[in-house]
């Protein structure tokens, strides 16, 4: 199998979806969760999680959840436009470490491009401001439909 | 509204739809249709679009028509990593030029990763050669489950 190890009960985004590491929440119904990313790649870069599965990567997941998970991509995808105004927005879920995943929990990127801006790398970028992510976070989360 | 102009109904991926340009197709049902992307980014490069939907980008598209689509990525990704055995798997998705579309109707990135290659650029590929986007498309579609 690979595509790197086995899920590990205890990877970040799993103690967020427990309240056990905090996050910057933008939206949360009964299978999925929406929060800041802590190392944005762009202003306003948010992550969207299932919460009930232990799926490590798109090609594991139920297709059932996958099909409710996707709605609320696209959801968070259509706020992210609505409060932050970006000139695009760039989808990105990566599979094993070798296509640039870090955390194993199946989790789908949401990233609002600007013109004038370079994307930051993903997993390089530098440590957000919690309040600043908190504020994004409360932005985003008042446009959600 | 922007994210880049008005549906073109002549589009590449329209005309790929309709049989009015070629593509080495990996898998079609009712209402999506995979196949080789002419310019690729990694060896297996695989396009994934719904064939009734006029929506250019993710924000715009009917929710049950993605929930349908995203099932066909989740089968495209799966056969692209059996029959192609690569190291991991990225699914990308660009809303607006900004964010790297090219062609403006609503379309997924499967992009094999291998561990020793870096990522071709988005729309800066050289164009494969056909007979060998057929033969992948081959070896694809053969793992379809």
């Amino acid at each position: 199998m690979s595509l790197d190890g086995r899920y590990d009960p205890d990877n970040v985004f799993a103690k967020v979806i427990r309240g056990e590491a905090p996050a910057a929440k933008v939206y949360e119904d009964h299978d999925s969760l929406a929060f800041m990313d802590l190392f944005p790649q762009s202003r306003g870069h948010v992550l969207v999680v299932s919460k009930g599965s232990q799926a490590r990567n798109l090609l594991e997941i139920e297709p059932e959840r996958l099909q409710h998970l996707v709605l609320s991509v696209q959801r968070v995808a259509r706020a992210v436009r609505a409060a932050l105004k970006p000139d695009g927005v760039a989808v990105m879920q990566f599979n094993g470490a070798a296509a640039g995943q870090t955390v194993f929990h199946l989790h789908f990127h949401v990233i609002p491009r600007y013109a004038d801006q370079p994307l930051g790398g993903h997993g390089h970028g530098r440590m957000a401001d919690p309040a600043e992510l908190q504020a994004l976070a409360r932005a985003i989360a008042a446009e959600i439909t």
